[in-house]
């Protein structure tokens, strides 16, 4: 194993704790129902990636902020379960710990999220600048402070121009949410995935459509790719040949949440393993559409072959 | 003060984690929204009633299970933070502690509510036989495990066997869900209240066809009483004598959640008071109402005026 294998991957972002309701019948307003079940899990897209990647057995970090008090412990603990790195990971004192609400519908696989304002620092570039970068081969932003972010990757990208090529760290973004200032992300990325909720906003209406009509946004050189649901996903690299993985549904649709995650954590781990954007685009859709195929994600290496 | 107004007011039920997410819309099936605010909150119907006697002065006694672990802790200061004896309460080895999400709509007023299976065993007569009847002047059940409460009811009505009539404990059964096994608790109550759902699931669009409706399954001497969201609440004792409350709505309605509860503490104090039924009837519909207007109970007090 060479000194690149055992370096980590770093993800940067949020976690949150997710209590998740599953019901068989989304709740009626005003109504009182009864829930199949409930679980806390550790959630964040960030976080999430984290646990695939390291149940794929990838070492990896989180770095994000966490609200001390009822649930930091839980987290702190599940994090730990998964053997994620969570030296990076600041704890903030507030009062309330905030939970996202997920009612997840057996009967349909939805889920529908309330989020909760968590009034907690992002990661900020001083943070950031006390990070030994040569511990990390990858480094995976979700985006949210992008402003802040961008000089952090270009922190990065100044380390990387003191290496030879096969020692640089590749760096990953995630552009999630329909929100305008992180669109300054596109060009950050050696590796850019952008939700289907932003290629719609932007009147996008596949992947294909997506990943050539944003592909000017990005830098050059890089690779970026767009997961569609049951459609699958398409990525775009500098050679200008459109990749295309379809879908791999499970049997019953029963739990949708962070499905995303998980596909970028699988595409993450195997580019980072060297394998080829065709390889990671089937890989990521393979392990996403199996993850839906049950709650949470202890069972997805069993349950995924690669 | 005489000896009897020192006594305590006991309440046998439900204790749980209520997270309730404040939102300006209820969210639709599979979409990602943000609440305006989330908060924590000690729920349960018998622990809420607690919290009201308490700010109202009442000395009371909340008796029921709690699952150890992450959550009993903050439960356990709640209850002390509302000077609430928790002597009673048994905790039992559980795992994931089960809260019920709310889902609070500014907007409408309305609550939705999920609620966990708890697997937390009830209150039993064995549980019961240990309690010191003699610290208490009235005790009140949250219809549960009715099977149980009647056994432990009717121990009760044996203490009282042997005590002059100033000095017997008064008994009062709440039947709020349409459960069959709990309709056996209508002929042990001094007081029984019954809900706008159980009434209208037996036919009854009024308060008043409800409690002349029930009557008839009360015991001997007792009053029944309803009470019908924004049309007050309508009593019936042994004069035959329908008694009415006109309900109090706050100028915009804010979280209803718990009302109900708040309202039979209302009722119960007074009455425990020595006031009238049209006193307590009145009382309850006034605090009941104002408790709309805000979130939580802690303004209860300082915005109801007796």
């Amino acid at each position: 194993m060479s000194m690149a294998e055992q370096k980590k991957i770093l993800c940067v972002g949020l976690v949150c704790l997710d209590i998740i309701n599953v019901v068989d019948k989304y709740p009626e307003e005003d109504s009182d129902s009864r829930c199949l079940s409930q679980r806390w899990q550790r959630g964040g897209n960030a976080s999430n990636s984290c646990t695939v990647l390291s149940l794929l057995g990838a070492p990896c970090t989180f770095m994000g902020s966490l609200a001390a008090g009822l649930t930091a412990d839980f987290i702190l603990e599940d994090f730990q379960a998964f053997c994620i790195d969570v030296t990076l990971v600041s704890k903030h004192a507030q009062c309330v710990p905030p939970a996202s609400v997920v009612i997840s519908n057996v009967s349909t696989g939805s889920r529908t999220i309330l989020h909760m304002n968590r009034n907690l620092p992002d990661v900020t570039l001083e943070d950031f600048s006390k990070v030994d970068l040569g511990q990390f081969k990858w480094m995976h932003w979700e985006g949210r402070n992008a402003e802040e972010q961008v000089k952090m990757i270009q922190q990065v990208e100044r380390y990387n121009g003191t290496l030879p090529q096969q020692e640089r760290i590749t760096v990953s973004v995630e552009i999630e949410k329909t929100r305008q200032p992180l669109y300054q992300l596109f060009p950050y990325g050696d590796v850019v995935f952008v939700s289907k909720d932003v290629a719609r906003h932007f009147g996008f209406e596949s992947a294909e459509a997506a990943v050539r009509g944003f592909y000017n946004r990005v830098k050059k050189g890089a690779v970026l790719i767009c997961a569609w649901a049951e459609k699958g996903a398409d990525a775009l690299g500098p050679d200008g040949v459109l990749v295309h993985s379809d879908a791999f549904p499970p049997e019953k649709l029963v739990d949708t949440l962070g499905a995303g995650d998980t596909f970028n954590a699988g595409v993450i781990f195997m580019l980072s393993n060297g394998k080829s954007l065709q390889e990671a685009l089937t890989f990521g859709c393979k392990i996403a559409g199996r993850k839906c195929g049950f709650h949470g994600y202890d069972g997805i290496i069993e349950k995924t072959s690669t």
